[in-house]
């Protein structure tokens, strides 16, 4: 029998440099000459982008109810944990995931004030026991994330989606969110400096990468 | 305070007659001088359409999992229920609804598999008690839907749909699952054979909808 792949998550608000560190984790891992399959949430499939989609929707004469969301980012979930990551772990793979139920907690809970119970009884309908085996959470002050995303939407000529244009408590919210996850689950979630130089940042998240791989020889 | 207004369902399989019989039930109510609004599920709202396309979307390389599609449902409805439902009811007005929650144990419960507690679940999640005061089930035998569903798709140049496409098993699953939750909650929902000649089924639908409206007063 294959042995199962780890599920490795990477978390953090907007602006942190999620993108940059997850693939830094990939190349990492496989260098190390395991499987990865790097994803990210809410997405993953062709279906579940779909869902995405009208996650990010502004559509300012509709307002998304908040439960709705909640649902919404769940049935996403439910549809990458089928045909991605599951069948990824179960062969053997390694899976590296941009955001996965921590986001959740943060965003839906933190940010839009959905209690915690709430999102745990959709989190065990959906996941049923499956969790990370380690999440690196990336966090900076909120005001400097903040600049780092104004600065990358300048880049491209993008437009913010529903919520990047959220206010300024929101991610407030959603960063102390974040904070009390971690300290919940030390075993779990990592909590890696983001507000660092990039060099200092990388080595560091290695580091720790390293130090937990040691531990599941 | 105004009196909350009725909230009336009408359920049923492909092919059965819904949309004619939802006209009636609506310019009846109308004529008894209520405020109606129609409406339907999956759907009912900007947003909530949008996951019915997702819903219906044949997409056939990828499978749609079955507890995805269960979210999504619930996602739809909860869109729904915030934006018309109960603001509607709350107005007094009076709500008829192409399907609702008993399609979801028909189509996800019986066609699909899912056990009754997990759609119980979030059936309590989203909805928190709240129940239609009514709901109209219109019955037939499935061969017979079926011939009029081919009858409406060709006059119509219509492609079916994820669950028009679905098998004969799936959709005697369908109706079975329908009988049985109309056996467990008699007081709620009113079987009506839909095999009938139109004439006589619009006056069983309108006779069993007055009885029941009589008890309201």
């Amino acid at each position: 029998m294959t042995e199962r792949g780890r599920f490795i998550t990477l978390e953090g608000g907007e602006g942190v440099g999620k993108s940059t560190n997850l693939a830094l984790v990939v190349g990492h891992l496989r260098a190390c000459g395991h499987e990865v399959v790097a994803t990210r949430e809410p997405g993953g499939t062709p279906r579940a982008e779909d869902i995405r989609r009208l996650l990010l929707d502004p559509g300012e004469e509709e307002p998304l109810d908040p439960d709705a969301e909640l649902l919404l980012v769940f049935a996403a979930r439910a549809q990458h944990l089928a045909r991605v990551v599951r069948p990824a772990l179960a062969r053997g793979a390694w899976v590296v995931c941009d955001r996965f139920t921590d986001a959740t907690y943060a965003y839906q809970g933190g940010g839009r004030g959905i209690e915690a119970s709430r999102i745990a009884a959709l989190e065990t309908f959906v996941q049923q026991g499956l969790e990370p085996d380690l999440t690196l959470l990336l966090d900076m002050p909120m005001a400097a994330a903040q600049r780092r995303l104004d600065g990358r939407l300048r880049g491209q000529g993008a437009a913010r989606d529903r919520f990047e244009s959220e206010r300024a408590e929101f991610f407030e919210a959603v960063r102390q969110a974040y904070l009390a996850r971690a300290a919940s689950a030390p075993e779990r979630m990592v909590v890696i400096d983001a507000g660092a130089d990039l060099d200092e940042v990388k080595a560091e998240l290695l580091a720790r990468l390293d130090e937990r791989m040691a531990t599941w020889q």
